[in-house]
């Protein structure tokens, strides 16, 4: 998918949520236990009560692979059933040496057919740039995270002069690697002193956000200090939407969730695009 | 696996090598291609000839992961037939925030039965710390890489008074997470000008070094700077062996391969332990 067909999905939905596809087969809602594949029957009535809301999905392997081989069959069936036009993230944080970086990208780009994969950064140029052979496929890289565990690494001064974050600097080396029609950058919600810093660095690319919603970060904050003139912002929800009941209902109910977000979406587009 | 249970192998088997299984489906002999499954019968032959030369394998799960449902399961398989007695270390670079690296901890840890997990260190103590709650299982960390890309980042000197790299403070933030029981360091073999500091930093931590061979690492020099008085070094080689013969003798050469190094290795154990 190209950055201009992303913005317009932006635009015609109204929308820049990415729903994360957490799905966790010990949090399923007890009827659909009895299904032949209980992931993958949640995911895809998930997907079809919210497609119209959401302009990316966004599965987070880790649930997947933790069941073994058959996860990844649910993951197979989900991917089926996301519409052609709805951008999808493998939430992976994949990286590795450059002839191990390749096999990751067959995973995600041909055995799978994933838009993008999250990468992490601290492999350096030769991890990442496997990923950015197909013109058409992304890398979303790790820059600043929404957990606590980001001061330790991710907000370390430099020296030689630089005064700059480590952040910053993965920012600006890796920008170098791509341009904004096929990188985008993780920056968490719960980051909005930094996100005006991040645009400064980086004012074209997509940021995907995650931390809205179960880990306290502001989705206004993040419209009004992150948003271009390409929206660039795909601000990401999980456990606040497809967790939003663990009835008969949860599917209504996570339609119900991805509307309240989408409207406040709506009247973030119209307030700063 | 102990730390000490893993030196006692060491001892007796005069070895500290790993071998990495990088097997690629693309590369294996034309005679194993009717198997019902050809990547676990390499797997299988590889381990069968070298199983008393060696003290680690490593599954490189890329390699597995880029063959979709199929991989996990000849992954699966692969460690049935590795004794019991010798380690394995899921190379997957994984790591992400605390709820997502607890599910990659239960995918390698509980639906896989490894010994230990690569792990990538950017994302923090929390994305970490999952990997460490059972007190049997270990987390290899990536500190100092093999790959050019080591440059971008793990390079950088830090300010703040610090005038370190940052892969120094990797190493100390991270051993105050969990002690040389739990943990160990990849330090990439191309990297011997800095493993004198890295031994200064966790002296008693085991290191896992890639690198060696097809990279261009010194065995000799590895074993010389960073040996500790537990041998503290696992050194793998991946395509040295695994792919010394493409033809129906690949077991026979790969053991001739393993012997060699298991010979080199004999001899550097005798000098420096």
């Amino acid at each position: 998918m190209t950055r201009e067909q992303l913005f317009e999905q932006i635009l015609n939905k109204k929308s820049f949520l990415c729903i994360g596809l957490d799905t966790d087969p010990k949090k399923l809602p007890q009827h659909l236990l009895d299904a032949e594949d209980p992931v993958f029957e949640f995911n895809r009535q998930i997907i079809e009560a919210t497609a119209d809301l959401c302009v990316a999905y966004k599965p987070n392997i880790a649930f997947y692979e933790a069941q073994g081989p058959k996860g990844w069959v649910s993951l197979e069936r989900t991917l089926q059933v996301i519409p052609q036009d709805i951008f999808t993230i493998a939430d992976a944080k994949r990286g590795d040496i450059g002839n191990t970086s390749e096999l990751y990208a067959r995973a995600f780009f041909e055995t799978l057919d994933f838009d993008s994969v999250t990468v992490a950064p601290y492999m350096g140029a030769d991890s990442v740039k496997p990923f950015l052979v197909q013109g058409n496929k992304w890398v979303v890289l790790l820059a600043l995270t929404s957990n606590t565990g980001s001061q330790d690494f991710q907000m370390l001064r430099l020296g030689d002069g630089k005064e700059e974050y480590l952040f910053e600097q993965v920012l600006q080396t890796s920008s170098t690697w791509a341009t904004a029609d096929q990188m985008m950058y993780v920056v968490g919600a719960t980051q909005a002193a930094h996100v005006q810093r991040v645009r400064e660095l980086v004012p074209e690319h997509f940021l995907l956000v995650p931390g809205v919603g179960a880990q306290g970060g502001s989705l206004a904050d993040i419209a009004r200090l992150g948003m271009n003139r390409q929206c660039g912002l795909l601000v990401n929800s999980s456990r606040g939407i497809i967790y939003a009941s663990s009835g008969a209902d949860f599917a209504q109910k996570a339609r119900e969730a991805a509307l309240a977000v989408q409207r406040e979406m709506e009247a973030l587009l119209e307030q700063y695009l």
